[in-house]
Formats: structure tokens, sequence, C-alpha cells
């Protein structure tokens, strides 16, 4: 190969791209809140998109909204290497969730300009619509879309608290686009993202290899009791769903432990009835949350966790309702596409680990239809969706160094 | 002494009474709300008010509008005996608690009148204004001032979520009463009420010969971990709220068992935060509520909590403040009416058991100032502070027939 000593990004003007993009709607504590859709959603795309076309791309909006911004190659009858990320933002949201990966993807373009590349097969930088799905729930639904895990009508129709669809809000700011969703080639997916979580920084590692993201299952659970005074009811005669639920919170984190160090396990929501200070709470609605990147492990955890609960209802005399509401299925990423990244990382010379991803990502679906794989790096203290969230400049251009790098191994690749 | 067989009340008229009083304020369910010093209130005061007329007392109220309705005795200068309970209700309570005690004692006087029988002492039937707290905190506010727990000032300034004082909504239904409050000599006090719990239904009594009151100890605590994505924190980075909130109710749950029979231990209201289906709890507030006859006792509760949960806290790493916002002294009714009761269960043949009431009554504060005890019969499954709270006509007849004979047996005692 050429002499690759030069392929490096630069990495002020992705930092400077980052701040610029982070006033359009910027908050006090230093965060971004550009929920999808809204008018400062379209700002920002305005502003990716003519970034973009002074970077000598030409772009396409599908009929979700997906931007893709291509810079072409030798040969553009090839499939593309796609790259990209989210630009809408959390309601107290950070800079970097997301945003990170777009402008990291025009800075590898910025670069391959500057060094006069030119690849074989064609580049895109690609925005996907909603992946937060705080404003249309669900997450990642354009990428679903893209991806076939659901119909064009279903992504369409996702509406917001007030009732307005993601249809009616797409051709309101001007990208109900024209392009069918998906349904195209694709040779290759990248998506860098900041790890939001604490490992990377701990560990002092700059670069994570990520192999898997995390299959994760959800569940809500309805635990029935007697509510009744707590003076006069002696603690023989009480069926106290509260005390219910502390062993089922119990369980839950038990589970976890036992399928450490990657599974998650989490009681995140709580709801007790009638939460008075002196009766005893006859109703409690609790939510679970696993995560493991093992199908199987899932599958047990789910086990483990109803046989669990059942004993524990049985033993107080609690009524019971588990309704599992949510499953995304692990995703093991795909192993060519690791072994970019792994030799980009060593190439570039940064420290590394490989890791799952516990969060969810566009990178999910698009795994269905293309080879995939991540790149993170660390953030600070492991905070995300949260205003504070922030990150070392070294690290933004060093995952954009190796995304730079991982990208040219599949752009380069005709066969 | 004289042929007693025909001491007994006529429990269908205090059935009746029963009835009509419930209408005021009746509820869909079949339960009352009849907040205090509210309009219902007032009609319901003015109903006993005029059945008492009717009935040959003279009407006393107070500064605090508790009523007192005189029936004369032989010698008027001797210390009256006293029984007595409330008229108001909680917001979606039942027809029985508090005025099952009022009418109970309306039909002691009644029945005396039938039978022309005269008493040594003066005998009174009294309302205690706002014993339920549910408008004007905290509950049992005028036996307290009457009792020297509480100034008149502080019980006339109480306020309601408007901001409007008892002092003002007492005037404004014509109960804003001349007498002193309290501050003269009870011969003896004497309080039949439902039980509010399952006991003496469960184990087939009629007659409660209630001995203490327990004391109890209020408790707010918040519990301060990290929040953070339940994705991407593993397991061992976390600092989970409410993972420490389940271990707390499970340590207080352990409290009430250990100190079984007659203790109880509730933790009614949890608040945690952000309450998020995948976020990590950060913040929980939660609520305890400790009781118990001996106050050494609940004192140890209290310290086996503290240590319970600072290692809780300890070992998960939260922060945590336990704050006691509430103490009610436990109380050993008077040996004297307990055994004017025994006696007078005896007398009438009814099945009984003696114990300690676990909720809070008047009683508890004109014990401090008045030989006292109470009466319970029971309640259908236990429930009260429910509009569904019921109970059986012989349950009335017999709780009336009790309170009947033991307030003759102070009543003719002169010494």
């Amino acid at each position: 190969m050429a002499d690759t000593s030069n392929l490096k990004v630069r990495g002020e003007r992705l930092w400077e791209s980052l701040a610029e993009m982070a006033k359009i709607g910027a908050t006090e504590k230093g965060g971004c809140c550009r929920l999808a859709l809204t008018d400062l959603d379209k700002q920002g795309r305005d502003l990716f998109v003519g970034w973009c076309r002074d970077a000598g791309c030409t772009i396409k909006v599908d009929k979700m909204g997906n931007i893709f911004a291509r810079r072409p190659g030798r040969n553009n009858d090839l499939a593309p290497v796609i790259t990209g990320s989210h630009l809408d933002t959390q309601p107290t949201g950070g800079r970097f969730d997301g945003v990170f990966g777009v402008l990291a993807g025009l800075e590898v373009v910025r670069s391959l300009n500057d060094l006069g590349y030119e690849t074989e097969r064609p580049i895109e930088v690609a925005v996907w619509t909603n992946e937060e799905g705080s404003r249309f729930p669900p997450a990642m639904v354009a990428s679903g879309v893209f991806s076939g895990e659901f119909s064009l009508e279903y992504g369409l129709s996702r509406a917001d608290p007030d009732g307005k669809t993601m249809g009616e809000e797409l051709a309101r700011i001007g990208y109900a686009g024209a392009e069918d969703v998906g349904g195209r080639d694709v040779h290759a997916y990248f998506e860098a993202h900041i790890e939001q979580g604490p490992i990377l920084e701990d560990e002092e590692k700059t670069i994570g290899i990520v192999t898997d993201a995390q299959g994760q299952r959800w569940y809500e659970l309805t635990l029935t009791g007697v509510e009744s005074h707590a003076g006069p009811t002696p603690m023989a005669s009480r069926k106290d769903a509260l005390l219910g639920a502390a062993r089922i919170i119990q369980l839950v984190n038990q589970v976890g432990l036992d399928n450490a160090p990657v599974a998650c396990a989490t009681v995140g929501m709580i709801n007790s009835y009638p939460n008075s200070r002196n009766v005893i709470p006859g109703r409690v609605f609790l939510t679970i949350d696993f995560r493991h990147p093992d199908d199987a492990v899932l599958a047990r955890m789910d086990a483990t966790m109803r046989a669990g609960v059942k004993a524990i209802c049985d033993d107080i005399g609690l009524g019971c309702e588990i309704e599992q509401i949510f499953y995304y299925a692990p995703i093991h990423f795909d192993e060519s596409c690791i072994q970019s990244v792994r030799e980009a990382t060593r190439d570039c010379g940064f420290s590394s680990r490989e890791m799952v991803s516990g969060a969810g990502h566009d990178a999910c679906y698009v795994a269905a239809v293309a080879p995939t794989s991540m790149i993170f790096i660390p953030c600070i203290d492991g905070i995300s969706h949260n205003e504070v969230e922030d990150v070392k400049p070294e690290w933004i251009t060093a995952g954009a160094d190796v995304l730079l790098r991982a990208i040219l191994d599949k752009a380069e690749h005709v066969a």
C-alpha cells in the first residue's frame, strides 16, 4: 500500500464543526436540545448539507428524511461504503451523541479531498432521522425502515405527544425526500460513536473496537396485594406489594451480577399505589431492562427472572402480571468490518479494547442489510443523555482517524 | 347493684342514626366524604346537636369547635364521664370510622332516658374536631389542644391546601365556640371505635378491650446514587439508589417481623428519580412508619433501622439522609377504665380479647388529662379508610352495650 503516514484527519477542523453544530439548540448547561424534525433539527440538517456540498458531495434524501452525502469514487457502479449516525438529540442531550459520528464522516470526506485521494468505491455520509425516539417513539425508526425492520407506512405514521406525524413534519421542514428507503446494496457501514459508558475512560483506552451490540428485553410488571392501614394491620396479615417489588428489584440485580461482566439488569421505573405514608401499598408497577450480547443468556435471564418473580409473589400472596414489551436481538457485527477497525487502530497506534455496545444504535439495524461495525471513543465519566456529556479533543481526533482508515480499507475493496 | 338485665341499648335506633348521618357526604361506593369544617361537616354537626337537644342534653362548644352534649346527673358539681369520637371523615372514608363512637354515645344517652336512669355524675357525648387531619394536618389536633399537647393558637392556625385556617372555617360554619378548650376535670373518658384491622373478625371476637395504643415514629429517607444509562453502565460501576431502597424496604419489614406480634413496620411511600425505563435511578425518596406499644422497643427498632440503612448505603456507595419527622409516645390506657370495660364485656356475655390500638385516636391525647380507655368492635375484612368500610349490626349493638355499662360503672362512682 502507498505511504499512509499522511492518512490523518484535521482534528481541529472536526472540533470546530462540532462546536458550530452545537450552537443549534444549545442549552444553558452546555448541552443540546435538537428534537427530531423540529426547526432546530432542520437548521442542523441544512448546516450539514451545506458543508457536504462545499466538500463536493451530491446529496440525496429518502422518504424517511435520511440524508446521504456522496463522495464519488473511481467506479460509481460499485456499492458504497457508508458512515454516519444521527443529528437529533435527547431533550437534555449532549453535543457529541450521534453528532460525532456524522461530523467524523464529514471530516473523513474533507481529509480525503485535502489529500486528493480517490477511492475505488463511492463513500457516503449518512444522517439517520430520529435515532433518539424522544419526540416520536420508537428509537432508530428511520434506520429501521432502511433495513426493513419497519414498513415505510409505519415510520411515517409515528406521532409525537401532540399527534403530529413524522410524515407531516418531514414535509414541513422540507426533508420528505424522493428516494426510496433502503433496498440498495451497501458494501460496508461504519459508525463512530461515544461509548456512553465508563469502560474506555476507566481503562485508559482510546478506541473501543465494537464487536457486538447487546440484545435487550424490556418488561412491565404489575404486582397486586391488599391496601390497608399501616397501624392496625399485623405484619403476618399483610400482602404488601412494595415488599414484593423490593425482593424483585434484588432478584433483577442478582440476575445481572450472575451473568457478569457484560449482562445489564435494571429496574428503572417504579410506581407504588396509593403511595401514602401510613397505607400498606396494594399495587406496584415496575419495569425491567435486561441486556446481553448472547441471546441464549438473555433467554436464561428471562427464565430465571420469571421463576423468581413467581416464587416471591406466591410467598407473599401477591397477584402478578409480567409483560415483555420489547425485544432487540443481539447483534454480532461483521467480522470483516471489525477486522478493518482493528487494523486501522493498530496502524494509528492507539490503545484499544474490544467491547460490546450497551446501547442501541442505527448500526444495529443497518447490520441486517450491510456488513457493519462500530468504533467507540471514551466520554468523560461515562456520562451521556445528559447536558454535561463531554469528550477530550484527542479522543475525537483518534476516532475520526480510525474511521478514515477503516473506510479506506473497505472503499478500496473491489471483490 | 340493681337488676341490670334491662341495661341494653336499642341497636336498631343506633343503626338508623348511623344511616341518617351517612347520607351527609355520601359517596357513590357507599362511603363518606365529610372533611373537617366543610359545609357537610356543619350539616353533620347540626344533625347531631339537634338529636342531643331532643334527648334533653345541653350543648357547649369550645374554641376548637369540640362539641360537648351533657346529660345531667344527680350531682353536677362532680366531674363528668365523657364518651365520644369524631364526625369528620377521610376523603374516601367510611360510614363508621369515628361516627360509630359519637352515635354510640348518643344511643347510651337515649337508652338511659328510656330507662329513666339518673346517674350520680353528668355524662357528656363529645365530638372532637378534625380527628382525621386530611384537610388540616395534623390529625387529632382539637383533642390535642384539649389535652395541652398543642396551644390553641397552633390549633386555630392549622391551614388547608388553599390556605384557609381552622379558625376562619370554624367561624364560617358557626362552630367557633365560647368555651375554653380543656382545663377542666374529666372523671373518665371512653371511646368506642371500629378496630380498623383484621384481628377481631379473624378470631371471631366481638369486643376488643383496648389496653394500649401504639407509639409511632415516622421517617423520611433520601438516598443518592448516580443516574446513568442502563445499557452501557456495567453492573459493577453502578450506584443504584433504587437497589438501596429495595434492601431498606426488606430491612424495615424484618424489623417489624423481629418484634412480632405487635410491631408494625411499613414503607408506604416511594418516589424514584428520574423514573425512566432505561436509566439507573440516581435518587430515591421513601418513608418509614414504625409502631410499637413499648417505647423501649420502638427505640431499638429505630437503632436497628439506622444501623442497617448505613450498612446498605455504604455497601452500594449511596448518600443517605434520614429524618425522623414525627413521634407519638405509646399510651398505656387507664387500668381502672380498662377494668370497667372488662366487666362490662363479661356482664354482657360477649366474646373478647385484649388488644393494642394500631391507629391513633382522640383517646390517645385525652389519656393525658383523664383516665381513658377504648372499646373496639370488628370491621369487615379489617378494612377502613376506604369507602367499602363496613360492619355487622350486631357488632354495633354489642359495642354500644359495653359502652353503656362501662360509662355507668364510672358515672356512679363518687369517690
